[in-house]
């Protein structure tokens, strides 16, 4: 990979930035510019704690910059759409955060847009590319698992987010949980036909308020007759607890919590070990630095890229699906065809 | 406790052999007499190798024989409610296995028989008596775990039974789940308002031409809004998996498999440790000791038993409730008052 | 194996007692008489709870029982070779507590009665039966893990003894670390040839006023140039702490601790699971029991017991070893020709 | 850190170009030059795979070039003190890898002249920054553990070194144990008193042939009386074996290998999980960061470095007597005032 590939990104908040640390220690990639509505103070000092010089441009200014081959969309959820048609029509390619958008038709039409021009789109299901889960993955394609049965997926937060952030994020299901929905398409191979949703109000009424809810079980059944069932809360007070189990018939995977430190203290009064890392900037910072070396690839490579437009579209779809089955209480049918939206899983 | 209880034990099957064995060794007990419809030579050889000398009598015989003051039932599930009806009228304390009976109707009959005679009826949900789920229960009754959110339960078993006896097990949820509505009912210490069934068939053709499921995630709705999601398989090829997980505002705690030894090997091929412990005799092999520990203690020190009649009665209905809703492919709603079911906890 | 072993128990203290428990309950045996100095109020409220009958002789009744074909030496140590020498006179199978004496002499002249008499003497070193153990043993055996390399063993007490067992032990070599002797020989299947002993008084001043120690590290050298160390400590605050690693050319094996529970629990404050059990009845409750049933098979097969004497003089020629390197700061030699004293290991 | 520290490296092996990844994308440093004997083209490409331009010059341009504030000296062993002199003549603040010499005299002269000159000199002991080992020693010296009375370290690496190698890396005591020396002095906060060392041949003769070893068991004895054991192999089939112990009067901790990913793997032949990080460049990848940015630190806060010339030195102190007591056969005192080496652990 001798030239590396000339980058832009679009919204300079907590995952933007994310990036751009990552993007500025890759020789796969070169960071040009990055376009915030507001320069403060505050990120003028992030820039030149990194020594990015004069990098501060608008996203206009990004899609007419010749040079710059990829675009990274971090902008807030409801302006993702607008900037993945501009830079499609720019010709870019485009690195996107989850999800597409709140709405299956504005996703449409972005997907659309995205198939006119022809240019690549990654969606930024990082989990994709946790070492732990990769190696499941990895089994269930290997076949070392037999066919799988049972997929298990528990993803509970650390602490609840704040009213403001609920209230725009679209609901638990389209927020946190679709993560989960794209890692069991992910780990499953195919689609899901039903969702059956379980969900409470019992963290903080705030959610309730709101008209969310903060503790769910979802059951998800597949294609084959395979069953993946997701736990979630907002707010779990020991730390960021993410484990997935696939049971199969050949047997079964579980992917455990990581942890700061593998020390163990027993003393007269217990016997103690490190809570989970603590939230998704460090249980996931690997992954994020391999999704966008993967990105990377699949450019440079003419490959797929690990998770497509099409895996955001279906993981959306059954987010809309679970919120239906919470709100009528009863299992939901979902149709499209088996398999049409997994992108395959690259060896990297 | 200076005088022994005396017991006969009605079926001298697998779990009957058990619960002499245990009996045998306990001063707690004096077992007297077994009754078996056809003793064998292979029965008289097992007695023999125990030093039982002449056990072996009529059920009628145990019932009739004043020194008797306790009766285990351990006969096939179908005569439960029959051997029950018989005891209590004769005045005996009764142990019985799980469940009482297959239909709901002669389950409240044997109930109410037993109410009538004021007798203790003791029901074989060891489970609860398992080191390892007791100390999740303390830690829900203690408090230390806040409100009880989501509770999960993993129960597979090793190896699928034959047809002959899947064919008059009731099916999977009355014969296995059965266990698992009884200890989500006993850690939640409150009762099930809805249940969701998502069954498969997906182990071996045979459960489908029985009617019957292999493979099942099972979602209970408690009053209080918590969750509890039970995974069922009759096919885990490494082995007995039972855990049990309670997550709580407060905090989480998980029991894990039990296994033969500590022992960890690495090798240049792999780093392998034991599988769980074979099956239920194994890994309950504690809890069948206890629950029966129990018993006596209840019996000599007037307490309620650690597993009642109504503890029997609420998780068939819970079955019952699962399967109707595999049938129908909706939720199902259960109605009875909130706690009228669970046994107290002793602290033994 | 028809008839059992009629058995008399000469010490009816902490160690006689669980004997006692153990024989009680095993078809292999009938323990038909106790031998103690004096049967006071408790000892026989002991044997009551038991239902035991009267079953208290004296030590010479044991011996001149015709019916009795095995003799449990529970006594304080410095009566074992005195009541070897009168059960091997009277014909009696022996089981005989570690260790066999404190005094190479004494401990000589009991075996060569031993063998002048033709009876069986097992010595008990108990953690060999240990299940993890067991399997180490197994590990070794099978060449799975190549030459044993490295051989590590924890062996740390929960609490410190008093000062008249500590003054009356034999030191914490003879006493304490003489098992871990017996494990390194036992899972090398070869003999010690050096012993370099660094010990401290870290605990309790009261071991260094009775010239002992209580805190060691013990490097043993075997023929082979394998290396064992083992490091002891008369207290380790959370437990008994007891562990085993066999590093070899093809792998490495250990064996953890065993906790009473598998249960995590996981709060805002910490990550705790169970501390180890507490102390050896907790510990090597199965491996008492099944040490006795080696012994059993071992009289019925002919067999070579699973612990000899000479396994028993070897454990106590190395702690004299460690004794003297402690005393002079050096390196000790020993010398006698590898392998002549190990069991062989029986599959049970 | 408003300016960066401008850096020069000596020596562009392994090690200087992990020093260089690091250094590149930290803004704490600015890597201006690389000296190396000879630039072939491998390691150019390597400088273009990275973008770092035109960065090779001599040593002596590096320690001429005024700008250069600091020097990482990356050269083989036998040029470490040569270039520790020539650097503090040229006032640069010094990062030496260990060891700083194979000679005591040496070493001392080196580190003469550093304190003449009154630069920084901070040694490569990068096992300090471990994150679970800084965890045991934040554990030690916040007193949770209360007085350490035994410390184990297991150190084995996955593949014995060539015969070049073997030859000139001053043996295994001098080359591996050493990390281990200074991990031992690190936790404990005192100094070692006598070593005792138990060496064998037993991976390959060509050790034996070299003069070395690769086998042993080294108890090094503690000022306090308190005692560390060290087991080393040249040969874990099964990966990179870095455990750590601490055990004292109010509890004990362990440091567990690190392992690729969490995931465990059950099926009907096994158990399995991953074997541990392949060898120090994945198990000590954040410490080899994080001790260059604990080095930047120091320098820019005028604090003492987090392992200093004096800590180099006493480490090798102890190495050459666990030669010589693998020489002789008996321990081997050592004569320093306790304490007077540690380095202070900085909270970083």
């Amino acid at each position: 990979m001798v030239n590396p590939i000339v980058v832009g990104i679009i919204g300079a908040g907590r995952i933007g930035r994310l990036h751009a640390d990552n993007l500025r220690v890759m020789p796969l990639f070169k960071l040009k510019s990055i376009a915030e509505a507001v320069v403060g103070e505050e990120l003028l000092d992030w820039a030149e704690s990194r020594n990015l010089g004069s990098v501060f441009v608008s996203g206009e200014d990004i899609l007419n910059d010749p040079e710059i081959e990829a675009v990274f969309i971090c902008t807030p959820t409801d302006t993702h759409a607008y900037w993945i048609e501009q830079a499609a029509r720019a010709h870019k390619n485009i690195f996107c955060e989850k999800p597409i958008s709140l709405s299956s038709a504005q996703t449409s039409r972005a997907l659309q847009c995205v198939e006119e021009e022809g240019v690549m789109l990654q969606v930024g299901f990082n989990r994709r590319m946790d070492p732990s889960f990769r190696r499941l993955k990895q089994l269930v394609e290997s076949g070392e698992l037999g066919s799988p049965h049972i997929v298990k997926i528990t993803s509970r937060d650390p602490q609840p987010p704040g009213e403001a952030y609920v209230r725009s994020s679209g609901g638990m299901f389209m927020d946190m949980t679709i993560h989960d929905f794209d890692m069991a398409r992910y780990l499953m191979g195919e689609e899901v036909t039903e969702v059956y949703t379980r969900g409470a109000n019992l963290v903080d009424p705030m959610f309730g308020r709101c008209g969310d809810v903060d503790t769910a079980v979802i059951t998800l059944t597949f294609a084959s007759g395979a069953i993946c069932v997701i736990d979630n809360s907002r707010k779990a007070v020991y730390g960021y607890d993410q484990r997935v189990e696939v049971f199969g018939s050949h047997g079964s995977a579980t992917a455990d919590n990581c942890r700061p430190t593998t020390v163990e203290v027993s003393t007269a009064a217990s016997v103690t070990r490190d809570q989970p890392q603590h939230f998704f900037l460090e249980r996931y910072n690997q992954a994020f630095s391999d999704e966008i070396a993967a990105f990377a690839q699949a450019i440079r490579l003419q490959e797929p890229v690990i998770c497509s437009g099409l895996d955001g579209q279906q993981a959306e779809r059954i987010a809309e699906a679970a919120k239906e089955s919470h709100r009528s209480g009863l299992p939901v049918k979902l149709s499209f065809c088996a398999g049409e939206g997994i992108s395959a899983m690259q060896a990297l």
